[in-house]
This record gives structure tokens, C-alpha cells and sequence, in this order.
């Protein structure tokens, strides 16, 4: 009863096998710079801690990446099965299901034609994505895909959420529209957060925070609103992508520096964010070290990433009309106990309190970290979407 | 002592002659096309309501369209002065002061050597306002002009408000940051709720709902965000305009239309919003007519619209960490009473309630709207950009 969690990009493959008797992990890794210069390796034995780390191995493509894994996995040393047949089903993560997918799915032909079809959406994603289902297809043959999506939570939010004011055609013709991703994180993160709150009838704003950001508003187990847009690089500031600026300014500076629709893409997901504002890194730990010494730039770029969020959550109260908990999640919402604390103490007027010594503690796992007389509950909760496309891998396979 | 004030666009002069000792509006017009075929020019003269509605005349250029205007208002029959020496100063709306400015000043070379590097920000506005200027200093010499600018009531935002997380370049080079606009009208706006709330310390967001709309957030008398950007196209949804999207849905429109970046921020900026959801009118009575009929794409585009502004309020009073008012003003802020209602019915959670009789009523002047019991005050205000202008004018030229 293992499933193989994977997620295929356009030179990479990361991987994760969990045994679903006791959802324990048992190995994760990851194949980069597949069918480029220099591939590397990495893999660990999550049963014993013994890894393989950045291994210079000849990958020159997906095949022979997905082979490296299996042979890896079944390796006497440092592998965690004996034979693939210990493999019961496959989960892919995949980026974006379009209007098609509220839901994770098992893979038939249907499926890869829609993925074909949704694939300008996600240009660099899907086709990765199709292509590794193929190849497992091939390597593992008999076994059942289950595909999840990032975008399948956040279907469930209304058109006056969702629309884009561009002319009408612009949604007809070619699909523009809000979509939103991370949607396995913050469907867990919310499910946690609600069990936590114990209550049904729960309006919970989800922080996502990581290298990609995302905020989310979930009423009764529902998306209302979500942060990023037709793209992963709308909403907060990330650590290299904008979020939100004046759409004419994308016009403005293509002309001023001549840069192409390549180019200007490149310039708002790679080079802008933390890396943009600091210069030297796309990593908020850095830039929370560089904010600690006094750097003029990373104070700003610190406040700035506080701020949109704290406006973010403000939209998201009116959104709902209401707030029960925040929760905050991946690697910065996690492990940032600046970040939450500055981001909560701008909303004191809403009855969010945190309580700031807990919150230093960094204890681990899922944690409450509201004052007793906060109207709002705020928790730290550690997001688990390998877990979650496991899960839906099992169950639908199961059916 | 009476100030002519005027707006001049790239084929447009819009003027109001204002008596300061009692600040009555004389008389008011518009030259449209000039320089382009079948110029028109309107005039009201509001002591009388005499007015010449929309006449075909010949305006080759600004000088004519000006001479036109002094001419007219030194018409025996409909004009209001007899001669020009009873104009004391001129105020031009000016759209964009770049960082230079966050208050009126008056006009000398150094002025104009600005506004002229200021330009590439406003384009199509600028280049005509210098012009505007030159002109009436041909005309009109010897007398004080001054200008008032769109952005300059905003320039007190903190940096974590204005800067985007762009590569930091291209706020150092090409001055690419948040500016905001029609801050005329949010000055005079916030500065009434401000009487009217009756507290220096005063937390307003002030939605200026129009064909353009913008809200702000006003802290002590202070801007601390708005909504529109580094252009007016950024914000909420507007007639025409998109305001905020996904940047990256501007690339992926440009690449999949093949449109040229005039194209496309032509796209944005005329053919979106409103009329872009609709495809039949940008005026928002036809779209509340619309959708009072049933139609769908009308009911869509009424609640993107509502919805939209809602989030804005939200985000600002989690920027301001609270909320004493919200005032409505512009075409749609202080017409529409659905489009109040709506908005502040869905914002009940914080404590923000219309009294839906009052608001029903269209009571003219300055308006309180909230309940006896509503937590947060609810204002109609009218705004009077040509009157701040005025004022602007006639202080800076008395000092």
C-alpha cells in the first residue's frame, strides 16, 4: 500500500513514496537539470536518514530520471522496497486543471487530452507534467495515475472572484481568468485549521509563505477568493515574482528597456520580489538577516512583504464578511516568527492578538498561536501536500 | 477676483470660471476635438444656465480653443466678465507631478523643465498641460499661473505603499512606483468627512467612484495607499479600465492577440472593464439598467465592480489598522444607491451599516448615510476638484 508522490518539471523530477498503511514517508528526492548540463541527484532514506546528496549523475531525460528513481528506491543499501511492485499506485501534482478539474482524478486518455488542451495556461508546467505521466506509463506499467491539481481547490470560487475585467473574449477565447494554485496546501492547511477551530461554519484566511506565496479565503471548507491569479504570479510578493503591480507598468517598462513578452515574463517571475528589491537573494532568510543589520533596502523589502500581506488579509475579512482564524503556512509562514508577528500586530483593530513568546518558542507541529482574548485564532501549520496527493491517490484507486 | 481653472488634454480643454470672494462657479465648458475633425465646444453659464451645447466650431489648435473660451466668457449675451482683466490667476489640473510635488506650487521655467521630465509618465497628459500653460502665457500675460496636481496629495504614502517589488532599477531609472491619482478629490473629499466625523485623529477611506474610480486610504489627514498606481489603470474596475490583474495575463494576451504593447495597454485602459464585461456602454447607469433587466453578463460585471471596492476597503482599514468613515463620492459614489447599499451591506462585519432610507432618498449635498448605530460613519460627499483648484490657485497667488 505505497503510492509514489511526483511532480515532473521541464527539467526536473521531485518524488516522494509514502506508505499509506501508517502515511508514513518513506524516501524523497529529487532529479534536476534533467536533459541539461551537470544532472543531479538527490535522495533520502527517510527510515534511516541516509541520503545521496547532489550526485552528479547522466540524466538526458525524463526515462532515464524516472529509472534512476526506482532502481534508487529498490537499491539494498539505501532503498526502502524490494521490488516495484510494493508500488500500489502513482499520484502526479500537477499545476493547472483549468475549468476542468475541482477535483483529483485517475488518469485515463481524457484526461491527458485535457491536459494537452489547458497546456498554454501553464507552458512550462503541464507538458513536463504529461510527459512524466507518460513515462511512468511505460516504466511501471498496470499500475494506476491519479492526477492532482493545484488549481482543483480553489474552483470553487465565484465568477465575481474568479472574472478578470478585460473584454468579455478575453475569458471566452482564451481562458483568462483567476485560477489560483497551491490549492493542495491550502485545502489541507484549511481542513487543519477548521478541525482546530472546531467549528463548521469557519472563515479561515490561509497564508501560504513560502518562495511562492499565496493567501486564500476559505468559508466553510470553501475557496471564496485566493490570491494568485491566471498565474502563480499575481497576489503578495514572493521571493522572485512581483505579485500585484499596475498592469500598465508591465507595458511601461517593456518599452522603456525594449525587452521582449520572454523577456518581461522572466523579469516579473525570476529577477523581481525579495531578489528584485535586495539584489543578493530571493531567500527571506536572508533578507531577515540583511533586515537585521540594518540594510535600508531590505527593511523596505521586508516591510513591503509584510504589508501586501496584511492588506491581503484585510480584502479577505471583507471578502467574507467575517474571520475565525488565520493560518499560516510553508517555509516562511512556518518558520518566520518575525514575519508573523509583524503581520499580526498591524491588525490589532480586528481582534488578532498573538501571543508573541509562543510564538517565539517555534514549537513544532500544528500549533495555536493566539492570546486567549484574540477575537481570531492564529495557528502555524505545517503544510503537507505530498500527503495530500497520496491520499487522494489511495482513496481514488480504492473506489 | 475670480480664477480660471483648466484641464487641458491632448485634443481637449475643459475651463470653469470660479468667483473666489464667494466662491460661485460663473461658468464652465469644454473644447473637445480639438485639432481633430468636427472640434465641439460646450459653455454653461451658470448665473443664467444659458448655455451653447456641444457647437461644431473650427479649433485647428489649443491657442484657438483658449481664444474661444476667453472670448466666450467675454460675450455679451452669454458670458460672465467684461473683459479678461477680471481674471485674476489661472489653476491647470495637472495629472501627473511625478516625485516632485505633493503640493500646489506656482508656475515658473523651472516648473515646466520638470513637468517636461516627468512626461514619459504621463504621455498623453503632460506634454498637453505644458502646452496648455504655454498658451495661456501667450494669451494671457503677466498673470500667475499655478498647477494642481493629480498625484501630489498621495506623495505622503510610506515607501511600503508605493514601491513595487520590481528589480529596484526600475524605480531608481525609469521612477516605475505607485503615484496615485485624482488626489484633488481626495484631499477635499477626506478633508470634509474629516469636519463632519468632527476628529483631528480620523481613519477615512475615501472611494471616488466615477467613469475613473480610485479609493484611498487617509490617515490624519494623510494619504497611506490608493488604489490606482504608477497610471490610472491600476485599482479597482472601472468603465473602461481593468484596474488590477494578473501582470502576467498582460503578456499572455499580448502573445496569443499578437497585439503591439499600444495594443494592449490601449486594451486595458479602453476597452476593459465595464464596457469590456458588457461590450455595450462603460457608464455605470446603463450597466445598473442592465442588470436590473436580468442580464447576466450585467449582474456579473455590477457585482465585480461592488466586490472589488469591497476588497479595497478591506485592505485599508487593515492598512490604517482601523476605520472611523468611508465616503462616497464621484458620478457612481454619490448617485448610485444600489451600488452604497451593496457595498456596505457586504461589509456588516465590521460594523459598517447604511441607513438604506436615507441612502434612498439621494439627498443632495453632504450626506451622512450610516445608522445611529453603525460603527463606522457612511458619507455621500461631493467632490469639487475645480473648487480646490480654485483655491489652490487664489492662495499661492495672494502669498
Amino acid at each position: 500500500m505505497k503510492v509514489l508522490v511526483i511532480n515532473c518539471g521541464s527539467s526536473s523530477a521531485k518524488f516522494e513514496l509514502i506508505d499509506m498503511t501508517n502515511e508514513q514517508s518513506l524516501a524523497k528526492g529529487n532529479c534536476e537539470r534533467i536533459g541539461i548540463a551537470n544532472p543531479i541527484f538527490s535522495y533520502k532514506n527517510l527510515l534511516t536518514g541516509e541520503k545521496i546528496d547532489k550526485m552528479e549523475v547522466p540524466m538526458e531525460n525524463h526515462t532515464v530520471a524516472v529509472e534512476l528513481i526506482l532502481k534508487t528506491l529498490q537499491d539494498e543499501k539505501i532503498g526502502v522496497i524490494s521490488s516495484v511492485d510494493e508500488i500500489d499506485s502513482i499520484g502526479h501534482r500537477i499545476v493547472h486543471g483549468g475549468e476542468y478539474y475541482e477535483k483529483s482524478v485517475l488518469v485515463d486518455d481524457k484526461v491527458i487530452k485535457n491536459l494537452e488542451e489547458i497546456a498554454p495556461l501553464a507552458p512550462l508546467h503541464n507538458p513536463a507534467h504529461i510527459m512524466g505521466i507518460k513515462v511512468i506509463q511505460k516504466l511501471l506499467p498496470g499500475k494506476k495515475n491519479v492526477v492532482v491539481f493545484d488549481t482543483a481547490f480553489h474552483q470553487t470560487m465565484p465568477a465575481k472572484a474568479y472574472m478578470y475585467p478585460y473584454p468579455y473574449e478575453d475569458y471566452t477565447d482564451l481562458k483568462v481568468r483567476k485560477y489560483g494554485f497551491h490549492g493542495t496546501s491550502h485545502r489541507y492547511v484549511s481542513e487543519v485549521a477548521r478541525e482546530m477551530l472546531g467549528k463548521e461554519d469557519s472563515k479561515i484566511i490561509v497564508c501560504h509563505l513560502g518562495n511562492g506565496a499565496s493567501i486564500s479565503a476559505v468559508q466553510n471548507g470553501k475557496v471564496v477568493d485566493t490570491s494568485m491569479g491566471m498565474t502563480p504570479l499575481a497576489g503578495v510578493m514572493m521571493g522572485t515574482r512581483t505579485g500585484d503591480v499596475d498592469p500598465a507598468s508591465v507595458i511601461y517598462i517593456m518599452r522603456k528597456r525594449g525587452l521582449s513578452l520572454d523577456e518581461m515574463n522572466n523579469r516579473m517571475n525570476k529577477q523581481s520580489g525579495i531578489l528584485g528589491m535586495i539584489g543578493t537573494s530571493s531567500d527571506f532568510r536572508d533578507l531577515d538577516t540583511a533586515k537585521k543589520a540594518g540594510d535600508e533596502k531590505a527593511i523596505l523589502a521586508y516591510d513591503m512583504f509584510c504589508y501586501r500581506i496584511q492588506l491581503y488579509i484585510g480584502a479577505y475579512i471583507a471578502a467574507m464578511n467575517g474571520i475565525d482564524a488565520i493560518a499560516f503556512t510553508g517555509g516562511i509562514g512556518e518558520n518566520s516568527v518575525g514575519a508573523k508577528q509583524h503581520i499580526c500586530e498591524a491588525l490589532s483593530y480586528f481582534g488578532i492578538e498573538i501571543d508573541k513568546e509562543k510564538n517565539a518558542q517555534r514549537l513544532p507541529g500544528n500549533v495555536e498561536l493566539s492570546t486567549k482574548n484574540s477575537k481570531v485564532k492564529i495557528y502555524k501549520i505545517e503544510t503537507a501536500e505530498e500527503l495530500v496527493i497520496a491520499r487522494d491517490t489511495y482513496k481514488l484507486t480504492k473506489e
